[in-house]
Formats: C-alpha cells, sequence, structure tokens
C-alpha cells in the first residue's frame, strides 16, 4: 500500500494506523479472553486494562496532527486503491472525531448505568425504571446524530446509519422495507398454515457438550474455517472476535437442545471465514476491515439461512451429525432440513426464523427513526410496539415489556440505526446466492453433493477480499450487477417455503 | 498509597505506573495467550503487537519528565511504605534508562537470532555453530553490565544480579555456594548408596490428559489456589503468567507418566499463590510486584519440595491420585514419596532431583561470573564445564554439548546473573520451613494431617503480602530473624534423605 511515487502524508497515514492496528490486537484478544476464559476475579482489572487502551486508541485517533496529513494525502498522488484507502482513513477520522470527548464520556456513563440497570429491569418487566434510564440514552445519542448530520451534511439517523452501514440511506431502507410490509405478513400466514400439517420428528437429548463441540468442529471443517487462524471456544453470548488471522469464535451449548449451538457455529461461521479472507496485503489499515454491519451479517446468514438451512445442506449435515449425536429419527437429513426451516411467530427477536425475523427488524425501524429524529419520545415506544407486533405478526404484547421494546439491549447501548443491519443482511445473502444460481445453475445440486467450494469462492472474491474498498452500495451493484433488490429474498423466502 | 500531606510528584509517579500496570494487564493476557491458544496463523501478528506495546511500555518509562518527578518526590514527606515504593520506583527507572536504545535494540537481536539457532543447533550437537552466536550476546550483556555497574557503582556481575535478585551480592553467592560445595557431592554420594538398596514401584500408565488435569485441579484446590483469581491451562513449557488478580498457570501432560505434570503444576502453584497474594493496596506500584526471581522460586519449591515431597504430604495426594488415576500399588502414599524422592545425578538441570540440583546452578555460577568479569572467554566454556561435572557430579560430559552447556538457553537469551536464584530460591525455602517448625512445633504433624493453614498462612504474611516493600536481604531477615543460611537447607536435606 506505499507506491514508488512520493506519497509522504499517506505512507505517515498508513505508519498510524498499522500501529494502532497492531495496538487493537491486544484489545481484541483480552475482550476475547472476557468472555471465553476469565475468571471473575480478574473483571475489574480487565475493565480498567480496556479502557486505558481504548482512551490510547481515542487519543491516536483524535491526535491533532491527522488533519493535515489527510488534507495533505489528499493532494499526493495516489492510485484508486490508496484513494479509497484514503478515503476509509477520513471516514475513521470523522467518526473519531465529530464528537466533544464530553459527549463521547457522557454517552459511555449513561450507557452503562442503562446496560447495567436492565438486568435485573427486563427479568422485573419494569418499563417504567427502564425508561428513566433509557431517556438520557436517547438525548445524548439524538445529540450524537445533530453532530454527525452537521460534519456529514446527512439527516440525523441516515448518519446514525452510515455509521454502521456506510452508503445506506433511509430512502432505501424504506424502500425495500416498504417492499418486505407488502408481502411479508402473507407470506408467513402461508407458510405457517402448509407447515401446519408438516410432522417434525424431535430429537431426544441430553447431548453432551463434548459430543456438540465436535459436531461444531467438524461442520467448520465442512464450511472451511481455517484452523490455523482461528479458534472455537465457549461464552454465554456467542461472538466471532480476534482477529484476521487469528479469529476467535464462540458457541454456547444446552444439553437438551443441539441445534442452537451447532446453526450459531454455522453463522458465526461465516463472520469468521469473512474476516479470515480480508486483504491481508493492505491489513492494519482501515480499507483491510469488512465493509459493515450489514455486510457482516450477509456472511453469517449466507452461512446459516442460505447455505446450512439448504435442503440439500442436510444431507451433509446428516453424517457428521449422526457420527456425533448416535443414530436417531430425528437426524434424517429431510427431518434436520424440516427442524431448520420450522417457522413460527414469536415474541423475540433472537429466536426468530429467517421468515418473521424480518417483521421485528421493521418494527425496530419504523421506532428508532422517528425517534431519532424527534418525532417521537421514548414514552411512545410501547403502544408503537404493539401496534406492531399487532399488525406484522399478529402477537399481543401489551404490557408484556421484557418481551417487548426490553428484550434487545441495543437501544439502551446506543445502537440506533444498527437494527436494519440485520435484515439487509439477510436480503444481500439472498442476492448473492440469486447471483451465484444465475452465474452457475448446478449451484444446488453442487451443494447437495457437497461441493461448496463455488460458493467460498464467490463470496471470497466478490466480498471477502474486497475489504473496505468500496462502499455498500457500489460493492453490492459490482457483486450482483444491480443494487439492492428485495425480489431475491422474497423469491428465496417462496422457493424455500411455499415452493 | 495516597497520603493526606501533599506530595504531588510522588502521587504523578502513582498514575504514570498503574497506567503502565494496566497496559502490560494487555501484554500479559496476550502473552499467555499466545503459549496456551493461539493457532499458528497467529504467530506473527501477535509476535508484532506484543513488540509495539513493549516499545509503548519503554517509552513511558523513559519519559524525560520521570528524572524530575523522582528527585521531587524525593523531598516530598513520604511515610515508610511510600518511600519504600519510591524507592522501587527508582529501581524500575534505572533498569529502563541504565542502556542506550541501540544496546537494547542490538541485544534483543543478537538473543532472537541465537535462541533461533539454538532450537536446531542443539538437537545437531552443534557448539561451534553456537559459539558464533553466543558470543555477540555475550559481548553485549558485558557492555550492559559495564553500564549498569557505572549507573549502581556495584561490579559488573553483581549489577546483573541485582536485576533478579535485588539487594544480593555475589560476595554472598559465594559464601553459600562455597559452603554448599564443601557437603554436596558427599551428601549426594551418600543419599545414592542408602536408595540404592529401596524398592520403588512403578506406576503403570497411560494416564490419560482429561484424568490428570482434573488430579492437577485437585491439588491446586488442596494447596489453596484461588480458581476465582486464575486459571490451569496447557502449553509446551509450562508457566505462571497473567496479573495477580488473574493469574494464568500451565501444565503439559504426557500420557505415559503423571508425576512430571503433577509436581510441575504444584511448583507453579507456589508461583500462582505468591502472585494472587500480592498487596492488594498498592496494586499497580513497583511496591507490590513479588521481590525477586529467588524469592517467587523459594515460593514454588516451598510448595514443591517442602510441601509436596514432604513424608506427609504424600498422604494427602495418595487419595487424589486414587480418585483420578484408579488404584495401583504405585499409589501407595510410602511409594509416592519414595517417588517424588528419588536421588539420581544426571546431565540435565531441569530434570534434577532438589539434592543434585544446586550442583547444576554452582557450576553454571562459576562459570558465567568469570565470563561476565571478563576473565574468561566463550570457548573456555566446555572444558570449564566437564571439569565441574566430574567434580560435583561424577559425570563424563565431554563432547556431549547438547547436553552440557547448550541444555539451557539462558546464556544464549542474555540470562546472566539470573541461575544463582534458582538456588537462592531452595535455600530459602528450607529457611522458611525451619522458621515455620521452630515457631510451630506441630508443623510436620499439621502437614501429614492435611493441616496446611498455618504454612499458607506463614507464607502469606511474611513473605506474600511484603511485596517488594523490602530488598531481599531485609525480607529474609525480617520472616526468619537471620540472613539467609545454608544450614537450614543442608539440615532438611539431611532430614528428608539420611534421616
Ligand atoms: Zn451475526
Ligand atoms: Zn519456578
Amino acid at each position: 500500500m506505499t507506491s514508488s511515487a512520493s506519497t509522504p502524508a499517506y505512507d505517515d497515514l498508513c505508519q498510524r494506523h498499522r500501529r494502532k492496528h497492531r495496538l487493537q490486537h491486544l484489545h481484541a484478544m483480552a475482550s476475547w479472553d472476557q468472555a471465553a476464559f476469565m475468571p471473575p476475579g480478574g473483571a475489574v482489572p480487565r475493565a480498567e486494562a480496556l479502557a486505558e487502551m481504548e482512551g490510547l486508541l481515542h487519543q491516536l485517533g483524535t491526535d491533532p496532527a491527522l488533519k493535515d496529513l489527510l488534507a495533505r494525502a489528499e493532494q499526493e498522488p495516489l492510485d484508486d486503491v490508496q484513494r479509497a484507502s484514503l478515503r476509509e482513513m477520513q471516514r475513521v477520522w470523522r467518526s473519531a472525531n465529530a464528537l466533544p470527548q464530553s459527549l463521547v464520556e457522557s454517552k459511555s456513563l449513561a450507557i452503562s448505568h442503562c446496560e447495567h440497570a436492565w438486568r435485573s429491569q427486563r427479568p422485573a418487566n419494569d418499563w417504567a425504571g427502564y425508561v428513566e434510564n433509557l431517556r438520557p440514552v436517547v438525548r445524548l445519542i439524538r445529540e450524537e446524530a445533530r453532530l454527525l448530520s452537521e460534519s456529514s451534511g446527512l439527516s440525523k439517523y441516515d448518519a446514525l446509519l452510515d455509521q454502521y452501514e456506510p452508503g445506506m440511506r433511509s430512502a432505501e431502507v424504506d424502500r425495500v422495507f416498504g417492499d418486505l410490509r407488502q408481502w411479508l405478513p402473507g407470506l408467513i400466514r402461508q407458510v405457517m398454515e402448509r407447515q401446519a400439517g408438516e410432522a417434525v420428528v424431535a430429537p431426544q437429548g441430553p447431548f453432551s457438550t463434548a459430543a456438540q463441540r465436535a459436531l461444531g468442529l467438524d461442520a467448520m471443517k465442512l464450511l472451511g474455517f481455517d484452523f490455523a487462524a482461528g479458534r472455537l471456544d465457549e461464552s454465554t453470548h456467542p461472538f466471532c472476535g480476534g482477529v484476521p488471522e487469528d479469529v476467535r469464535m464462540t458457541t454456547r451449548y444446552r444439553e437438551d437442545s443441539f441445534l442452537q449451538s451447532l446453526t450459531g457455529t454455522i453463522h458465526e461461521t461465516g463472520h469468521g471465514r469473512y474476516e479470515q479472507n480480508l486483504p491481508r496485503d493492505w491489513m492494519g489499515l482501515p480499507i483491510a476491515a469488512a465493509r459493515s454491519m450489514g455486510l457482516h451479517e450477509s456472511q453469517s446468514l449466507s452461512f446459516e439461512m442460505q447455505l446450512a438451512s439448504h435442503p440439500g445442506f442436510a444431507g451433509l449435515l446428516e453424517p457428521l451429525v449422526r457420527r456425533h449425536l448416535g443414530d436417531q429419527p430425528a437426524f434424517a437429513a429431510d427431518n434436520l432440513h424440516r427442524m431448520m426451516t420450522r417457522v413460527a411467530p414469536g415474541y423475540i427477536r433472537v429466536d426468530a426464523d429467517e421468515v418473521t425475523y424480518p417483521a421485528h427488524v421493521i418494527l425496530r425501524y419504523e421506532i428508532e427513526r422517528p425517534l431519532m429524529e424527534g418525532e417521537i419520545e421514548v414514552e411512545d415506544i410501547p403502544a408503537l410496539w404493539d401496534a406492531k407486533m399487532q399488525e406484522l405478526l399478529g402477537l399481543d404484547t401489551r404490557g408484556n415489556f421484557k418481551d417487548g421494546p426490553m428484550q434487545d439491549v441495543h437501544w439502551g447501548a446506543g445502537l440506533f440505526g444498527y437494527f436494519p443491519c440485520y435484515t439487509l443482511g439477510a436480503m444481500y445473502a439472498a442476492q448473492w446466492f440469486a447471483t451465484m444460481r444465475r452465474e452457475r445453475p448446478s449451484l444446488d445440486a453442487d451443494i447437495a453433493r457437497g461441493e461448496l467450494t463455488p460458493v467460498f469462492d464467490w463470496l471470497k472474491d466478490r466480498i471477502w477480499q474486497q475489504g473496505s474498498r468500496y462502499e455498500t452500495p457500489e460493492l453490492v451493484q459490482r457483486a450482483s450487477g444491480e443494487p439492492l433488490n428485495t425480489a431475491h429474498f422474497r423469491r428465496h423466502l417462496e422457493a424455500r417455503y411455499l415452493g
């Protein structure tokens, strides 16, 4: 990433980013350990050590010299990749420098207070208590949105959304979610009618953690995870962390059920392979990072929904399940596939199937956007929630705050503009597979016979190796030949669930 | 550690040290992970991340502002503990600032080159090759010794020794090793004659790693390890790392033998409990750190040799061994004790029993000291080694470099002045237990009935909780009422092996 042309400012910026990247490596590993291995006595000193490092990284990211370096680099003879790299450096700089230190600190305090209280308020269904802590978070994020909006020229909500999905705008989200809203409730009803007559054999547990772990590792091998560049461990909340050269995935096991851990592991494997295959030549620079939250989710959902819930894939899973968990009627490929594609509206987003999941996301988007634009207040959330749950999923959530707006801690953690990415990811994933099928008509047959290389090669070439070279809309166009198109997601669901 | 009196310079120093400590926490965890869990792909970025942090810590430790702060703190109204704390800050500062950056870098390069080549030269018995790489290391450490000697006023070897055992001088090492040299070879012969007629039943393996791990964890529990503040994992080279609030111990397992891992785990547990019980109020300041390498080893050897090889302790181990490894004649307490106290001269220091171990250390001390003082050269090492092995242990090492001076990588790693600490540690440990026995005549009976609290309380009170408040000679005097006295170590060996 340093050219033969004279680009001293750009080169200096590269050095600074690589230094930050090396320090972030230590932060990433300590965070992983915190979730996966740390005994309770380590909690306080670990939190202090991580906070110290965050302060240091913030200091490096707001070094007054950067502004001038970025301006000078702009004038240097950069090639296309370097120019994209500089654009990403500017994005990182804007995001680190948009907010005054006092706002960063107030936000951090309000969030940790809200999150901490939420842990006991949720089980107590204490909306009145929660809303008192959510209000200051909303106030501070609105202030953040205002500042981000001023520096970027975007609307307030768009300025927040742009942090998670660079280049995505709410006008586009409105368009795609508006379309989804038209046909999704009807589709859900149709699928449920159809599945009502379907018999699913229930697996008989318990399934030992050791056997489930071995099964998960075999699934990861099948999906091409590079164990020389990563590991699988356990944590309460599964995640994919670490660094691209050493990806740390976690899962959790329930002895009464193996499917949750297996599909969770497959999901994280999608995140993991994206990270493992980011462009190594640019490593340490922002251009080498995964593009966005929605793109990341498009990879985990490519693995979990497009691949693992594919009817042909169940035949690949069956021998692995039998090898590790023994022989049961439930483990027949067609039964595994039915288990993995069961559709049922429920209160909880994270437990939702791929058909009802978007309803949960649309609901949140339709609340958080007016909330950020100042059109509604936190007190308005429950009534809107109840109405939309009724409308989208036919469920009554009145008075049930803990399984309603208190089920997620995202808003309490200041994450506004983040929810749409889950469903954008699902739609991108459907679009990737539609493109693969168009380019390679044998795709479904290939998957059924275990020939997954074409899928991995496509994702590697079009997504993983691109890093952050393009903003999301351009990446989508280049990868699939068209902008985000909800028709692919709809066709995917109809083919799989009504076909 | 901040008083009501006005001590702004001292307070500033405390803040700086605590900041460094928080960053060192991340370094410690990443180092532990590097040895225990990291896949091979992580090696290069991890090494770079650790090096970046080392550079940053060095920069913080050589901040030009420190010199003035230390001088100003000297004039402030400090209490006794603060004054000791300042003394340790000065020690840390001197050690970080004694060497010019160019020497630090040349040393680091020469060492990694020498260590790397050693890995293949040792198996090839290639002394001629090794000596070419050892020579520049010796040259650079001599230069370091010269600079440290100039800034401290100590002799060159003493200046090196002082880094590992603050306050210890070679005159004192000469005195105690000179004494040891008088009676040790005779004692070894006597013990061997006596043990020649002893029958030891050999355990029948294999012993699964899982069973050995469970046994090791039970031994750690018996020895009071706090699992809320630490863990046991596996690594090729066992060590005790992490931070006092979260100690990361490792061991390794051989399925054909369980005793190595068990005694190794017990050894590291001694290191671990020292760390876990360092004074929390001073945490983050140099005064809260373990006193020295010799003192640390006195804790691991208190656990491994004084306690675990105690005839009464074998009765505590027997039920644990039977619980995890099954019933075998070899697992009877008296047989376990015989296995753990078998004496035999051998080539390899790390495999040596507690009776022959000091001979290995004396030999190294008698070579490294003149080498550092410039009285001999690296070419002289093999002949000296052969002569001393013959003299001390009656073994012929001629031509066998790989089991001779090439067995350890310490010298190649620039560690001169470090070896004496192993045997100083063994002698301190004997002195601690002699003091405990004097103060509590029931000690041996207490140990035999599993009442270990008096031992732990004594160590906690006299050693662990003292941190680095006193230099080693004063700590020894305060803990045991007298200076280091070799008679205790001799009496310990005679009582155990000839009694
Ligand atoms: Zn995900
Ligand atoms: Zn040790």
